[in-house]
């Protein structure tokens, strides 16, 4: 198995009665997304999804990927919450978090419409001057305000630059199928387009083209990532604790939330697995949190911040529980050199590589922050392959998904996410915004004394 | 004042005679700081030094940033916590979070030594390969072992580039006063060096050459930053929760603390601003997170991640409550402009700029999040400059300081940093902990079934 779980560090915390215990909640939550019973039966396009992808879509978004790669220094996806931060989280895996930094011959990947910072369009645009451009606009609904803002501004700068026929050819589309504007855009003006079914949520759609496009512009194997997803969903059909790595770690989160753990950190120790840390909050804050409750799920990279928040996971506040992230086998490697007279100090490390001292870290902080009332489960990852990355995007889905309903909630709607967008149309004065935007502005105002 | 802080979204959460109740703590917390008879009061260096700062200082460090700035395009900081977090927090706030792909006459600026990552390294060192490069190693200590570990590599890389003699010139060793380490190999070999004072802790020395040298290079000004930090000491001053932002923001953090508030996420409304929530994670987790207290401090940039962990906050566990920085004056910015027939549905934004839809999803979000159950307590940052950026500095350190003390714990030490350093030097073999070797690696075993 790509991935494997690791419970071993939780004996202290967790006795074999509770696994018991909470067995038949677990049972029924996985017979509930199998048999499409639960809640948001409507969202499970994703559960078959690695299995019935139709090959030529691959094709299609491997053609197109080709096409930017060949037309572009610099390839810009415009999108929000779940229609980046899978492609983010995959580039950063597969590639570097330095990526765009790297000598390559694949484009430099800027992710924009993610937010309405002026600061961060205007330069963005800088760079993109004396540069061939394309572009992904990536929004199921096709009216996300800060997709479509900054995909209004990057068109017109594509049309300014090429033209208007020939910009077409660098507007890639990425929407829901049926009567959206962009799906309307698409069709009247010939961009290429691609769909995302009607069945899979924003924080569920990284194996579909709103992942892996962005994925194959990288110059990474969409296929492959397919099939670790693949191989996973026939791994985790087994209905019990002990032999199905979803229904563990939903069983685990589920009994440490109910003893006052309410903070997840995810914890990956190479900076690699940022953008994977980020994904993940995404898919189970917005999959568990609500009715008021939930594990708030944070992210952390070490030993980087153990110096930051470590002397709080060690001795702060007891709420906290870890999730590692350890990759076995490191391909690239430094060994240490012996210095004359042991100037620096650090002979006592000679011949050692940095993966084996950054191992010996991991050891030490899981048995440190085990002594500290800090339960933690490994997950470790085979190595840094597309394989591997889909057998744990198709992980972590399953089980937020399995850990949602043995919480007791729908994990795949996300109502909470209207409110902000409610207020802020009415006071930027949206039709049929208006008595709303008159109590706002009434509030804003008398919040003073 | 450079930092206003607005509290008129509290009400329905902290009544007026919740502040006269906790005013006597922040009193004496106030008073134990300015009077230096709390714990940690070997750690104060920081109080005056806006004021005390040698000027002779600045010219040093500027003249070694011209220096740098003359011989490098890419300039190296080597450091981890508080030896990095700040000089970043600033570069970004004062240039940008895209400053190293900004058309510039200064270098790129790329911060190492912060984790233990063979892939981090070796990408760095292939980046460096044809480029002018000069480094600063950064640590009190002198023997933090990640820093020591980029830092003998980085060394070498220069020495085989350069030839010993030249790399010299390109090597700046930022460290503490004494016996240490590095101190000794900067004197031996002869490297520009800067003093940490030995009552500076690392998280509380970004106003010194730790966090000066670095801002420098960018081409900030650091005397306009102490400027500011100098300024706010003297707005601070004030013993009551009326008329001292620091004693207001540790009231209020400590009321919603002890009403069950356990999370606290400093939230910013343009990407430019991670650098400083980073930062002040580090502050605040150090400071608070010991004898099984404190607030869990966690960051956000909006809208972005509302996408993201926008559903948790707004329909979630209700632990959470939200400190907003919000930016009164934007200079960059866009004017949406009419579509034809309103072709993607933005005309209602016609004439409006970025930043003003910015601010109304600020609005909207404060006022829905509020809704939520959510406080939320709004600080108000009067433009992007270094004045500003040395008061809200200030601010947080001073308030940081204070809200410790008045949660009755010591906030200038980090005892439980060195749990995990232990056990790994153990792990790796170090001399003197060949006990503690066996036990662990027996504990790493036993763990097993």
């Amino acid at each position: 198995m790509a991935v494997k779980l690791e419970n071993k560090y939780l004996y202290s915390f967790i006795s074999s009665e509770e696994y018991d215990e909470i067995l038949p909640q677990i049972k029924i939550a996985h017979k509930m997304l199998h048999l499409k019973t639960g809640l948001g039966n409507d969202s499970l396009g994703w559960v078959d999804l690695p299995n019935t992808y139709d090959r030529e879509d691959i094709k299609k978004i491997n053609k197109a990927a080709q096409k930017i790669r060949h037309d572009s220094n610099i390839f810009i996806v415009i999108g929000i919450g779940g229609s980046y931060l899978g492609a983010k989280a995959a580039i950063e895996f597969l590639k570097s978090h330095n990526y765009n930094f790297l000598k390559k011959n694949t484009p430099k990947i800027f992710f924009i419409g993610n937010n309405i910072s002026s600061g961060a369009i205007s330069e963005l645009l800088e760079m993109c001057k004396e540069k061939e451009v394309s572009i992904n606009v990536i929004s199921k609904s096709g009216s996300t305000i800060e997709t479509s803002i900054a995909f209004k501004i990057f068109r017109e700068f594509l049309e300014n630059k090429y033209g208007k026929e020939k910009a077409k050819e660098r507007i890639f589309v990425t929407t829901g199928k049926g009567s959206g504007i962009l799906r309307k855009m698409a069709d009247e003006k010939g961009y290429i387009s691609f769909d995302i079914p009607q069945d899979i949520g924003g924080r569920y759609s990284v194996l579909t083209p709103v992942g892996l496009l962005p994925i194959a512009v990288c110059g990474a194997n969409a296929e492959e990532i397919l099939n670790g997803a693949s191989a996973a969903g026939g791994d985790f059909q087994k209905n019990d604790i002990e032999n199905n790595i979803c229904n563990k770690y939903a069983a685990i989160r589920n009994i440490l939330y109910k003893k006052g753990k309410q903070i997840e950190i995810l914890v990956g120790y190479e900076p690699r697995l940022y953008g994977i840390t980020e994904w993940f909050k995404q898919l189970f804050a917005e999959s568990e949190g609500k009715n008021s409750k939930g594990i708030f799920p944070s992210a952390s990279i070490f030993s980087t911040d153990l110096h930051s928040i470590g002397q709080f996971i060690q001795d702060g506040n007891k709420i906290i529980f870890e999730t590692v992230l350890q990759i076995e086998n490191n391909s690239l490697d430094i060994v240490i050199k012996k210095s004359k007279n042991d100037e620096d100090k650090l002979n006592f490390l000679e011949g050692k590589t940095i993966s084996h001292i950054n191992k010996k870290a991991f050891e030490g902080t899981v048995l440190a922050h085990t002594d500290g009332g800090v339960p933690n489960i490994i997950l470790n990852l085979k190595n840094i392959s597309e394989y591997t990355l889909g057998y744990m995007i198709y992980f972590f889905e399953k089980a937020c998904a399995i850990s949602g309903y043995t919480l007791g909630i729908n994990p795949f709607n996300q109502p909470g996410v209207e409110a902000y967008k409610k207020n802020m149309f009415a006071l930027l004065g949206k039709d049929g915004f208006e008595n709303e935007k008159e109590e706002l502005e009434k509030r804003l105002k008398n919040s003073e004394r």
